[in-house]
């Protein structure tokens, strides 16, 4: 097992990552933190079939341990599914020192944290991510928050949790579709920033697609690494963290445009990608080849490009990326050098 | 004008006060905060036809100044209304760096703090307090939030405002039975800890009800001078700060049964202080002069004791007063020596 610690100005935490090692630590974790003695698990009923009661025998038995079902969905990551866990939580007398546990993908760690802010003006929360894509992205730096219908994302917090637990053997039942999600990721961090994961991807595509466990292992790590990187010195997200936001300034808006049906956030952001690469080519900001090895990447883990709706950019304008008239993109240069790219709000 | 800083970990902030002097720094204080260009002002239509137009003459003429009116009623400080204002931000294309102005008393403030803390994960957000209430308590502290079915502010954040306004003069058109409102907090900071603003209140009760200004003006920053000391030492409300919460236990959970209508704040806490003093001397905790003198001193501003709704226990375990199954009450040794008590939630 790895554990990499993600300094914070809010509060430090660790994340543990390993295949079949994690759980077992949960109960000395807890105690080492003080949390406790009452948990409220907050995870979608399938998670709960598959893996409730495993999860809930790593907890002590002398704490007392409850569980919200909750929808899994984008589309529900809202407001209305905030206020019903508020209520679920009142009634179970969760109070001040209650521990929220968000055991799930990336809308129940977004929902959870974001519910972990604000009820009774916060309350600790720690982490299982279940998916590729929490569990490399979402569940670290503490960004929590849900959607509008005008928009992802434009309600939220930044609220770190207490400590994260991804267990690599989750992903074994994760559908196709979204473990493809999580891959978009990790594209993005290879492209951005690192250089060994963009040859491991480059090499290695079947046994990665295949989730072969030590490669799994390997691949989360090497992106944790990357993310706290920027998070630590950014932590509000004014200035480098928003380095990783390529691909995002099309891929938010694909999934408001969408209303958050259909489409993954991983597919999303893949067709953001292609955008950002050919806008850097279109500014000659980066050669031909640099495109062309982003290009074959997403294409190698089944991401195929795909026409833009034509009425995107009035979705983009309401992003969180605005600043007054001017789209914040970040485009690429060449492997390892990203930039922050500031563009008037007509180019779409 | 006085000026007082407020030392927060979450960001240090200003509190200007002052009667007919506040006003005409507001623009300088911004610009020196970088604040701006684009602000919106949240309050209430009364407040926006009484001073709406006095207080964007206020701001530099090169910002834009855009305003939201929702209701100031406590019924109304709901996640319906934060939902509201959200689109309406939405829809004004504020983005990270617009600052919020709550112009009004404890409602809008708390609202706007909230909205603050969460839109786009946080925008800045400063305070234009209107009522003597949120004058010497609700605006100082980085609390806010909003009111559920279940009970009184069970949502929200610590989220400091970045300067604090309080023009007493604007207390002028307050009407008698908010004035008062705000009376009971102020005799609750001379019972826990100020013996010179006890001294002061029981020496001129009609100059303070009359509002003269230069009594008000040594009223208020007495009373953030006290606040002020509480949360410094504890920011977050595990201990000190609790002390603050004298009458308060019982005063959230009647105005939770009246749903927010017909009681002030002010009201439900006096009755809280009128039950805490009770509670006090049957424990033989404090002298019956101390309890004299407590209940002379609300009777001199014009709260008497009503008998309390019979089931009024269950509400008060709801609260998040609560730890486990004791309540936690404020309760009082002598004038100037609160002491907090847990006691089992079956006393009432």
């Amino acid at each position: 097992m790895k554990k990499i610690i993600i300094q914070s100005q809010l509060g430090s935490y660790p994340i543990h990552i390993g295949y079949k090692t994690v759980l077992k630590h949960v109960s000395s974790v807890l105690t080492s933190l003080r949390l406790g003695p009452h948990f409220v698990i907050i995870t979608s009923p399938t998670l709960s079939h598959l893996y409730g009661y495993k999860l809930r025998r790593h907890f002590s038995s002398s704490v007392k341990v409850d569980q919200i079902l909750i929808s899994d969905q984008e589309k529900d990551k809202n407001m209305d599914t905030v206020q019903k866990i508020i209520s679920r939580l009142i009634k179970l007398k969760a109070h001040r020192k209650t521990c929220l546990v968000a055991f799930g993908g990336g809308v129940i760690g977004d929902i959870t944290g974001f519910v972990a802010s604000i009820y009774m003006r916060g309350v600790p929360f720690i982490a299982f991510p279940t998916t590729l894509l929490s569990q490399v992205d979402s569940s670290i730096g503490g960004k929590c928050g849900v959607n509008t219908q005008e928009g992802k994302n434009l309600v939220g917090s930044f609220y770190p949790p207490r400590a994260v637990f991804s267990e690599c053997s989750f992903l074994k039942t994760l559908p196709q579709k979204h473990y493809r999600s999580g891959l978009a990721e990790v594209i993005k961090y290879a492209v951005i920033d690192n250089q060994k994961l963009w040859t491991i991807l480059h090499a290695h595509p079947s046994q990665i697609l295949k989730r072969i466990p030590s490669v799994l292992e390997k691949v989360i790590t090497s992106c944790v690494l990357t993310k706290k990187k920027f998070i630590e010195e950014d932590e509000k997200d004014f200035s480098k963290r928003q380095i990783l936001n390529f691909g995002h300034t099309i891929g938010h808006a694909l999934e408001a445009h969408a209303a958050y049906r259909g489409i993954t956030h991983g597919e999303a952001i893949a067709q953001g990608m292609y955008t950002a690469t050919d806008l850097s080519l279109q500014r000659k900001l980066c050669r031909p080849k640099t495109a062309g090895g982003i290009r074959s990447l997403l294409k190698k883990y089944g991401f195929q490009k795909q026409p833009l709706p034509p009425n995107i950019s009035s979705t983009i304008a309401r992003d969180k990326k605005r600043e007054n008239k001017a789209i914040s993109w970040i485009l690429i240069e060449e492997l390892g050098k990203p930039q922050r790219v500031s563009i008037p709000q007509e180019v779409f």
